[in-house]
């Protein structure tokens, strides 16, 4: 079983920069949402807490199964520690032995924001220049890169409620391609932006989107929000939206759309990909990816991973011995016997 | 994150000795099935493959978060692989941060001797001396050896189909001081025993144990059989059982008792250690532990390994760095920044 730790991961990502990596991940992403009839699906399995929730998400085919690790613990960044954190493992599906376990904190943040650039394809109008970012926390600086690469010469306009956030944003972007520039309310980052991504962490129904900052074109990209009672946008905005999901069981849950119902929804993601649907079809309408993540997504990154290491493109930290190797399969307590 | 491989757990279990280890073990598991209402409780979340099932089991109280991953791929052992691997993982669920990952090959037929032989002390005659077993597989010495710590003097009367299988056990135990004699049918194994172990694993309703098998007194653990379609007993031979099972909404698509439905169902075992509900109660009544495995037994065999690490009593293989450490908690890319 490969072990891949953060540093590992994150040298990895900072020797070949985010600019270069996510237009092939973005690729993976896309070739496993088109065969989506070939997964195991099933909606994330969460334990809550009265201060955070734990979930395991397996997704499988075939040839692989995954799953991950997650967290959600809104108190720990005042004990210095994430809110976020996760860790996945990849297994061959043909016998079940383990392939990988990797560090997935960042691979998160990284799948996140490559599937948000994926579903914009789709949703957004190809000449969108502006974009919106509500939202400078952790996920922030990766769906800035992921929609970057494919909307050139694209330009920012970030807002936080946390000003020292969004220093932050600035700080880490400052001496990028990328142009980014503070606004002063949510207001006034989205007036005039194309693509408006939300990615805030608020544990409450927030209706961080009011009606009057809608106009014609829009495409939303709603990011944060992942539990129950945990949501972004006011149910009048999302009456005004094409909406868009990852699976529905899921995020009738989860999602914005937990208070519509399943008949808000236009589509599943793999379904505008797999070309069943439509996404955006006039300039003038409102789209909406509703974005909880889905374990595919875990999946995709970890097996892309797979095949990095399979390549040789990147090694591992090392190789844990975490699995029996035996002459007599029946024989277990050969290994203990005295 | 600590780490530790099938090495250390089995030379660990070596040094020990099972024959010390299991009592400890045992109290543990009692321990935490008394405090039953504490945990977070589901049933396993199961992907089912045409050669094989990979199933992640969560339980969790205020203070862990455990799981287990572990397969069965009956193809395996012809490829020179094993049939049922496991590992496993614990984490504060405080924070959510994992504290340590295990192999759980070892650790699954160690807890899965130990719940056996406590579900004995509430199912079997006190004054049990002779056991049968039906099944020489990778289970059999250990479930031996949790046996033997409780009836001591008792003999083992062993039967599986497989003549390599039988002479495995044999040798495995020929130099301890349990008395072990191969029986050349079911029947002749069963015939006068007090206690009856089933740890076979025909993937289909096997009907092992027949009704003209019974007699009264005895005490059937039932550990063989874990998914839809897998039964080692007869409904016939059930009726006429006092059945307990670990946890009831898995057992009932999983066990014995997935033909008979609920109201066949005496107790859950964590009734029985709590005493909300009897065991046996006569000499001569027939009992079964139909046991499929249940997630709070990994958690209770998890934080025993934690707790001897805790204690300097055992030392992992070595500290994973899976987790970033981070000055500031939302800022995440700075790990990436070029």
């Amino acid at each position: 079983m490969l072990f891949f730790s953060i540093n590992t991961i994150a040298q990895w990502l900072k020797d070949q920069g985010l600019a270069n990596v996510f237009p092939g991940i973005i690729d993976h992403l896309a070739a496993d949402f088109r065969r989506w009839p070939d997964f195991h699906k099933s909606a994330r399995h969460a334990t809550y807490y009265p201060d955070g929730v734990i979930e395991l998400m397996p997704c499988a085919d075939q040839n692989y199964y995954a799953f991950k690790y997650v967290n959600g613990h809104p108190n720990n960044p005042a004990l210095g520690k994430l809110n976020v954190l996760g860790f996945g493992v990849l297994t061959d599906a043909h016998t079940g032995y383990p392939l990988l376990i990797s560090e997935m904190t960042l691979l998160t943040a990284v799948r996140t924001a490559a599937t948000a650039a994926l579903a914009a394809r789709y949703l957004a109008r190809q000449d969108s220049q502006r974009i919106a970012l509500i939202g400078t926390g952790a996920q922030a600086e990766f769906v800035t890169w992921a929609l970057s690469t494919q909307y050139q010469g694209c330009q920012i306009h970030y807002y936080d409620t946390d000003p020292q956030a969004m220093r932050k944003y600035h700080d880490n972007l400052a001496a990028s391609s990328i142009p980014v520039f503070p606004a002063d309310s949510i207001a006034a980052a989205i007036h005039g932006a194309d693509i408006i991504v939300t990615a805030t962490a608020a544990k409450c129904r927030a209706d961080l989107i009011q009606s009057l900052m809608l106009s014609p074109g829009q495409c939303y990209l709603g990011l944060g929000g992942d539990c129950p009672g945990k949501t972004e946008f006011s149910s009048e905005v999302l009456q005004q939206c094409k909406i868009v999901v990852e699976y529905l069981p899921q995020s009738l849950v989860e999602g914005e759309i937990q208070n519509l119902g399943p008949d808000s929804v236009h589509a599943e993601l793999w379904e505008l990909i797999a070309g069943t649907k439509k996404g955006r079809t006039t300039p003038e309408e409102i789209t909406l990816f509703d974005s909880v993540g889905f374990a595919l997504e875990d999946y995709s990154i970890l097996t892309w991973l797979y095949k990095l290491a399979e390549n040789g493109d990147i090694c591992p930290d090392s190789v844990l011995a975490i699995v029996p190797d035996l002459a007599d399969p029946k024989d277990l307590y050969g290994l203990v016997k005295a």
